[in-house]
């Protein structure tokens, strides 16, 4: 490896790190590529695994055995805990140090919780796949405890799922919820029905699935409803805590309670000293990249960008598209050639919503119902990372439509985990 | 459900408890099954996830699914904490207590370290899903670890690979390691070489698979050695720590080290107030039952039982042959026949090392190499629990056969989960 060969740091493995890292491919530069977690992770099914519907390993992938055959990338799995643009350093703790000549940081979001950081413990989000399978831990223990619980007031609060924000994270986790309690677990208990179990949607805006036109969420509460889900606009939570939630002055008794209701980006944005939107994205510049500091771009949902007088939003689709827009600029640098602005090209969004339930925006196409389904489907299946995974999830999904059937109901970790050097389990 | 039947009690869902449920599917009883985890486990292919080339979905299932049919059986999720023989009560601590008529404790094994409960923290043993989540952790960060490591002795530490006990699991263990460090990741790590990974497999007895026939831990031996495995008898572990085993006054550094040398039986055993053997094995009479308490039977690897001069071993054909056998005694008691003695029928054993290399005994027939890998591939298809499992084991297999891929390299949980109600991820 030529050390002339200038060395292009890109932090986060997610999907604007990894189209980055992807399109330079073939560029003469040495790249390393930093994540604290050891796979690339396809989040818009990350719903299923929370719901028991697909496995860890069916929408995830180790970043380095997707860049297994990419010679001009390193893959470390470290946390990049500051960054010095003045010094061109990123500082990864224990595991060192790296200088670069080119940064692109896509370290991403996380949820936030508007300041009521307690409520996190009594209400998870939803965006890693630890995030998945503890969410998907307590659905199926509340379950179980509903099954040993004598008190039948205690019961129903077992039996009580509530959700948070109804985005499309928010709306996809409820229909998945009220499948659960409405077809995979009937004649699964003794000691009660599951389709006793109440699923309820709660978004504090006048409509669910806010960023889409007023006439599809309409036809998505329609949809909602009928999978039995209640669905309760304008509902402003005020208070969470281990036996339910406050709405207003209404107290739901729930022990399932799961946030989909806010993102705040990576703290890491913060130490790069650019101005930030009240989410904590970062400001860049035309190109993505940091005033005064041509080389350090930033790219995906850490960043905030306007165009046409609105944010760009944080969805996958932008994502990749920044990461290759950063890349191919520094492949303009490479050349002397003068970076290029960022254009976002919004080729539509759609949400599913339970079984042959869905709502899809491409341009001025509206479609709900089956239509949007199908098209949900088919455009999952086909952007999921490698042939194995898309064939295991298609398998999933036929066996899951024929049989009603989630095949990942497995409650792991049910007491938390020692820390290491403690008594083993 | 009419009062008056009489209530069956099963303890523990593995092999022995879920046949023993099984066999009294139409009994006119009542049964409730009782087992602190909600899944029952293919155990035979643990070592599979712990070396990710299986997902834990693949090798479980819940037990309430297996059993959604069986209109007489309850499943509970709980943990039995004591039995009293003589007031016929299990304690199930915060699920409440259950009275039963006829009980079948069937809680099994975990490992045994032989008074040096110390080294469980440096060498997790094998028995549950979560023991594999963690092995598979281990192994992986390992990797991780050797390349962000700057020092080539560290580095060594963490591509050393140590399994103790050299019986069917650890034999099984050490061949997917070196896979995983020959193939699988090959051309993955940029700063050393998979291959400098070593595996070494300890054993304190004087042969390889001791149960087997001298030949055929001889030749076992023979495909560990081509499968770049170092194989040492005779030696006897005097320490272990974070950093390494000792071998007699021999240090071997090693950051990953598997225990896989014995097994105790549970806890549970001991409140019976029955005689137990060395490794707290319940001593039962010839048709199973605790001595003085017809209505009490004891299946499984808790079962101390010898037969013909030698004790039954603590295999998966042993635990179902008891638990069919102690539910025909509780219908022959139903019919005010008298129980009838265990006699265990060995249909042979067989251990796989690596891809093409296994050994079989099969009564009289010995099989190695290829062979008996073909026929532990067919027995291990065709006794897993479900089509749905069996069509995905079988592709999973096949693909990773094909492309040397494991699928399930997912790093999960590196920190320690914090405590619920404490904060959130």
């Amino acid at each position: 490896m030529a050390e002339t060969q200038p060395h292009v740091v890109i932090l986060g493995g997610g999907f604007a790190g990894l189209y980055a890292a992807k399109t330079l491919a073939k560029a003469p530069v040495k790249i390393t590529l930093v994540d604290r977690s050891n796979h690339h992770l396809f989040q818009p099914l990350l719903y299923q695994v929370a719901t028991a519907g697909l496995s860890a390993v069916d929408i995830a992938r180790p970043i380095r055995l997707i860049l297994k055959k990419q010679r001009n990338v390193t893959v470390l799995m470290a946390e990049a805990e500051r960054i010095d643009p003045q010094a061109r350093r990123v500082s990864l703790g224990k595991a060192g140090e790296l200088s670069y000549d080119r940064l692109i940081v896509a370290t991403g979001a996380t949820h936030s919780y508007f300041g009521n950081e307690a409520w996190e413990a009594h209400a998870p989000g939803l965006k890693t796949l630890e995030d998945a399978l503890d969410i998907r831990r307590r659905v199926l223990l509340a379950y179980e405890r509903a099954e040993t619980e004598p008190d039948p007031q205690r019961r129903q609060a077992y039996l009580t799922f509530v959700v948070i924000g109804a985005g499309p994270t928010g709306a996809e986790l409820a229909g998945a919820l009220s499948e659960i309690a409405h077809h995979t677990l009937v004649s699964d208990f003794r000691r009660f029905d599951s389709k006793q179990a109440r699923v309820l949607l709660l978004e504090g805006m006048d409509r669910v699935l806010p960023p889409y036109p007023p006439e599809l969420s309409a036809k998505a509460q329609r949809q909602l409803e009928k999978l039995n889900i209640e669905v309760r606009t304008g509902a402003r939570v005020t208070g969470i805590d281990s036996g339910g939630v406050w709405v207003g002055e209404e107290r739901i008794e729930a022990r399932t309670v799961i946030w989909a209701a806010g993102v705040a980006a990576s703290p890491l944005g913060a130490s790069l000293g650019a101005p930030l939107d009240r989410a904590g994205r970062v400001k860049v510049e035309k190109d993505l990249s940091l005033a005064g500091h041509p080389e350090c771009q930033v790219v995906g949902d850490l960043t905030s960008f306007e165009q046409d007088g609105a944010k760009v939003p944080g969805v996958a689709p932008a994502a990749v598209q920044q990461g290759e827009h950063a890349a191919r600029n520094i492949l303009r640098a490479l050349e002397g050639k003068p970076s290029r602005e960022f254009r976002y090209r919004d080729k539509g969004s759609m949400a599913t919503l339970g079984r042959k339930a869905a709502v899809a925006e491409l341009g001025k196409i509206h479609l709900s119902g089956l239509p949007a389904w199908l098209a949900w489907l088919m455009v999952h299946i086909f952007f999921l990372i490698g042939f194995r995974n898309r064939f295991v999830v298609l398998f999933e999904w036929a066996w899951a439509y024929l049989t009603y059937q989630r095949s990942a109901r497995l409650i792991l970790h049910d007491s938390p985990r020692e820390p290491p050097g403690g008594p083993g389990s």
